[in-house]
C-alpha cells in the first residue's frame, strides 16, 4: 500500500482520483490545488461523494512529500516546472501528467512551448513514462514525465516499424481526438453548441507534440502531424500513413507486443475502434498495406485520459512500487 | 474468491464482464451464448482482448452449475424464464437481469410483458435485488432479479418519503434514459442518424416498469410513468413530481441513506446530474419544495447499466457471499 | 421586399440572420453589435461568408430606424428594454426576441427575472408574438415579443384542452431542451465534455417561464414546470401530465390547428420526435389518454431556435407585412 | 417553374424532397419507392407532415417521365443502374445520386463496386455533377451523375494546386464523416449506442472513391485515401498531405473559387469547420505550408447530405434549368 498525492484538479488529475480510488494497493490522502484550496473534495467534484473523504489543501511540496509516496501533479503544461522542483526539492518521487520535462532539448521546448525552460537540470533525471520501452529504467525513477495523450498513439505503432525500416518521406500521422484533451476550462470553441455535430483540424504543423513524437521514435523520420477533433468526450484514434524503403512486415514487427499488458495488435483485417478501449489502458493497434500505393497505414485507438494519462500514469506506479503492472487497471472497454 | 458463469452476451452481460475483471473476488469462468457459441469472447467482443481468456459455450445448465458459484443470465425479457428455471434445477445461485421474476402477481406480468410467466412456482424464492431494502434477505438469496433500471431511480427516492405522508393523486414520473437501456439490438429508431439530435417519449401509460415501481412502493400510490430517451448512450434523470397528503421532510426521510454505500443524497439546493454517476454504482438524490404548487419535486440519477443493473448485481453478490459490499465497485463518476 | 435589421450576435439573432438570407420577400441590410462593432459579420460569424455582405455596426436606433422595415433584437434577457425602447421611440416596428416585453404584469417581471423593470409604459403596446392566438393584432403590431422557447411548447398544446375542461390539479411540466438554449456564452456547465453523456435539471421552480405559461393559458391552472437539459444541439420536448375536472378530447379540441401552417397534431398513437421538426417552424402534438389514472397526457416537439424563437419571428413577420404566412419557412424538419 | 419527381427514400432523397419544398422554382410531383409504395409520405416521413402532399408511388419510368421534367435517384448505389436506363430510356432527364455513372472506365467500376456495369453505353452521356468543373457542359446534360461526398472535399481542392505543380508522391487524404454518409439502414455498427462516443476507421486502401478522386484530378496522382467516421450526423472534414514537386502558392491557385456560388476558401491562418457549412452547399477550404517538412495540407469541409449530395444536385438542377445557381440553396450555416 503506498501513499500518494495529487496536485490539480483538471481532467488528467480527476482520472488519478478516480482509479486511485479502484486501485487496491494506493490510498489517496491528499488534492493540493490554489484555486479550490480549503473546500472539501465533494463540493468541487461531486463524482467523488462517498468516494474520496477529503479537503483540499493548498499546495505545500513539503507537507506533501512528508506524507506521499508519490506526488502526481496534473496542472497545465508550463505550470508544473516550479510544482515538480519543488517537490523533488523536497525529495518525494514525482508524476507529471503535463509536457513540462517530456522534450530532453530545451531548444525544442522553447520552439514548441513558446517560453524558456525553467529547470533545464532536472531534464536530465526525468524519465519518459512509458513501460513498454522504459520499464527497466522506470523502476528506479524519481521523476517521471507521462507521456503526451498524441504520442503514445503515434510511439508505440510508428517505433517496431521503423526498427525494420526507415522512411522514405515525412510520416502523415492525422489524430483525432475527443474534446476533453482540450481540457476542463470553457471556451467558446468548444462550448457545447458550438463543438456539438463539428469536426475541426488545428495547429497545423506547429503542435507541441511534434517535436517529442520524433524524439521517442528515435529522430528516424520527420512527422507532419495534424490533429483533428470531433464531438466526444474521450478517445484518440491515430491514422499514420508511411511508405519505408524496403519491406516492413507488421506481423512480425508487432510480435514484441504479445507480453505487453496493454498493447492489443490486431488480427489481420480488423481495425481498431475507441470504443473498445474506452475506460482502458490499452492502446489498440490495426494496420493495412496498399499495394497500389506502396504505403503502410497503421491505424491505432487509445483512451486519451486513461491510456493517453492517467492509466498510463497508474502503469508506471505499479512499475516504480513493484505492483503487479495490471494492478487498478484491470478494465475492459467501456462498450457502450 | 468464487466463480461465476454470464449467459448472454447483451449491454447487461457485458458490463457484468467489465465489472467481474475489476472485481478481486470474482472470477469470471464461462459465459454462454446460443448465438456465438465456439467462438472466442474477444472476437465477439474486442473490448475484453487481453481481459478475458474464454471461448464462448453453449448454455448448459448443469455445465455452468458445476463450475460456477453464481450464474448471471443477462438476456432479453422474457427469455429468462426457462434458462433461469433450469439453473436453479440444477442447483446454483442465479442472478436474473431481466424483469422475468420481478413481478409477484403472475396477472401482471402478463398484462404488461404481454404473455403468460412460465414459472410463477419461482416467483416465491426471488428476491427482489435492492440492498438498501432487502439486504437481510438477499445474504441467503438462491434467485435474485436484478430491479429494473427505471424503477430503482423512482424506488429509492420514493419509499422514505412515502414512509412520511402518502399521495394525494398519482405521482407523476418523467425518466430520461440514455440509448444503451433499449438493448443491442440495431432498429431504426436507434440508428445513430436517427438518434443523435433527436428525443422522443414512448411507452406512455403501458410500460412494464409502471406495476415494478408501484409493487415495490408498497403499492401505496399510482404512478404515471412516462420514459423518454436523449441521444446519449450511458444514464438515466428520473423527475418526480409529487403533491402529499400533509407534511413531508425530504432531509430527515433521507437520513436513512447516510450509511448506504450507494445513495447519494445532495445536499439542499444541489440537483444530480448523470456524468457525477456514470460509471458507477450509485443512485444520486436531491430535491426542490415548491411553496405556491404545494408540491414536491425529486430529482435522482444513476447509470442505467451499472447502478441501474450490472453494478447493482455486482453489489447483490457481495451481500450473497459475504464480501465488503463496496468490494469491486470503488468508482467515482466517469466525469468527463 | 422588407428591409431588417438585426441587434445582437447571439444564437437567436444568428438564426434570424440564416432564414432572413433564404427568405424571398426579407432583405437583412444590417447587423448591430456593441462587441463585435467593425468588423465584418463573415469574420465574426464565418458561416455567412458568401451569404451576407455586411459590417457589423455600433448600435444607433436612429440609423437603423431611418434603413429598416422593422429590427429584431436579439440580446440577452434584460438588456433589450433599453435597446427597444431606443428603437419603438426611433419610430420603427420592432421584434423583441428576449423576455423583457412578454409578461404584462410587472410583478412577475420583477419577482422571476429579478429586477425592475425599466419601461412599463411599452408593455401595453406589445404583442405576443404567437400567431395561432394574436394572429389579427399581430396585423398592426409595433412591438411584439416573440415568446419563449418553452412557453410555446406549453401554450399551443394546453390552451385547446383547458378549453374543454379546467384542470384539477396543479399540471406537471417537464421539458428536455439542447443545449443552444442557454446561449452562445461558454460556461463550465455547457462545455463540451461536461455536458456531453449529461443530463441534468434546473431552476426548479423559479423558472421565468413559469408566469409566461400560466398569463397566456389564461391564467385557468397553475404549472410546476421543470426543465432539463440533455446532449444536443436544437430541439425541446415537453410532457404535460394533467388530471381534468371533467371529460376532454383532444381530437376534437385540436381540430382548430387544422389549418394552422406550423402545428401538426399527429394521429392517435404517434407521438412527436425532435428530429421531424429541427430547421422547421413546426409544433408537433402527440398525446395519450391514461384510464388508469385518469390523467391525459401531451407530448409536444419544436425546434427552440426555428419554432422556438427565430422561425417564429419570421412568421410573425410575414403576418406584420403581409406575406404568405409560409414564405421563407417552407422546410420539412432536417432528419437526418 | 419545373416539376420533379425522387425516386428513394434514403437519405439522399429525404434530402431533396426538404430542399424542393424551400426552392421557389421546383415543385416536388411524384415520390416512387417499391418498399413503401402506397403510403402517405408523412406517414413514412413525419418531417414532411404539411410540407408535401403526396402518396408513394411504384416505380414507373414512363409515368415518371411523363409528369416531371427531371427525376432524381436516390438509391443504394448498385440499383440505380436498371432505374436510370429505363428513366432515360423514357426520355427524361435524370440526376443519379449514387456511384453507378461517375467512373467512365468500367473495369475500375467492377474493381471497386464488385459488380459489372449492366449499362455502360449510357456512361458517354453522363456529365459528372460539379458545377465549378462542368457548368457548361452540364446546361444540356440529360443525364447527371451527382458526385460523390467524399470525392466533392477532395476535388475541388485539389485541382487548382495540381494545376501549379505536380505531387512528388501519392496524396494522403484522410476524411473524416457524419454517420448519415452510411445510409439508413440500421446495422450493429452504427447502433446509437456502438457508433456514440466512438470513432473508426475503414475499407483502408479500396474505398470505391479512390478511382472517382483519382478520375477528376485528371490521373494525376495516386490517393492514399483513408475515410473514418466519427459520432456526429452531417458532415465531412477532409485533411490532404501532399509534397509538391516545385513550388505552389495556394492563394493564387485558389483565386478562381471567388466567383464560385459556393466554394469559400479561407483567408490564410483560418481553417474551416464542419459546423459553417452544415445545411449549406458550400465547400469551404483552409491550408498550411510546413516550410519544416516542404509539405502542404489542405482542410475542407462540407455537409455530405447538401454540398455533398442534395444540394449539389439543387445547383446541377439550376444550371441545367436556367435558374439563377444559387436559387434555393441561399442557407448560411446552421450554427448552432
Amino acid at each position: 500500500m503506498i501513499r500518494i498525492g495529487i496536485v490539480g484538479t483538471g481532467y488528467g488529475a480527476r482520472e488519478m482520483m478516480r482509479l486511485a480510488a479502484a486501485h487496491p494497493s494506493i490510498e489517496l490522502v491528499a488534492v493540493a490545488s490554489t484555486s479550490a484550496a480549503g473546500k472539501r473534495l465533494e463540493d468541487v467534484l461531486p463524482a467523488f461523494r462517498k468516494v474520496h473523504d477529503l479537503t483540499i489543501e493548498t499546495f505545500d511540496a513539503k507537507a506533501l512529500a512528508k506524507k506521499c509516496d508519490a506526488v502526481i501533479v496534473g496542472v497545465p503544461s508550463g505550470q508544473s516546472i516550479t510544482i515538480v522542483s519543488a517537490l523533488r526539492a523536497a525529495g518525494v518521487r514525482v508524476l507529471d501528467l503535463g509536457g513540462d520535462f517530456r522534450l530532453k532539448d530545451p531548444a525544442l521546448f522553447e520552439k514548441y512551448y513558446k517560453e524558456k525552460h525553467g529547470a533545464t537540470d532536472l531534464l536530465a533525471e526525468a524519465v519518459y513514462g512509458l513501460p513498454p520501452v522504459y520499464r527497466d529504467t522506470l523502476k528506479s525513477a524519481k521523476l517521471v514525465c507521462v507521456p503526451g495523450c498524441y504520442p503514445i498513439s503515434a510511439i508505440l505503432p510508428l517505433n517496431p516499424i521503423l526498427d525494420q525500416a526507415k522512411a522514405a518521406v515525412p510520416i502523415v500521422i492525422d489524430s483525432i481526438s475527443g474534446i476533453s484533451g482540450a481540457g476542463r476550462s470553457p471556451s467558446e470553441g468548444y462550448h457545447f453548441p458550438e463543438m456539438n455535430e463539428n469536426l475541426k483540424a488545428y495547429k497545423l504543423a506547429v503542435h507541441q507534440h511534434i517535436p517529442e513524437i520524433e524524439q521517442e521514435t528515435g529522430n528516424r523520420a520527420m512527422v507532419q502531424f495534424t490533429p483533428h477533433v470531433a464531438p466526444l468526450t474521450r478517445g484518440i484514434l491515430t491514422t499514420i500513413t508511411f511508405r519505408a524503403e524496403g519491406e516492413v512486415d507488421p506481423a512480425s514487427a508487432y510480435a514484441r507486443y504479445d507480453a505487453e499488458p496493454f498493447v492489443r495488435v490486431l488480427p489481420q483485417g480488423s481495425l481498431p475502434e475507441v470504443k473498445h478501449v474506452r475506460g482502458t489502458n490499452f492502446c489498440d493497434i490495426g494496420w493495412a498495406k496498399d499495394a497500389r500505393t506502396g504505403n503502410l497505414v497503421i491505424v491505432s485507438t487509445i483512451d486519451n485520459l486513461m491510456g493517453g494519462t492517467s492509466g498510463m500514469a497508474i502503469q508506471c506506479i505499479n512499475v516504480m512500487f513493484g505492483f503487479d503492472e495490471r494492478e487498478g487497471l484491470k478494465f475492459g472497454g467501456i462498450a457502450p
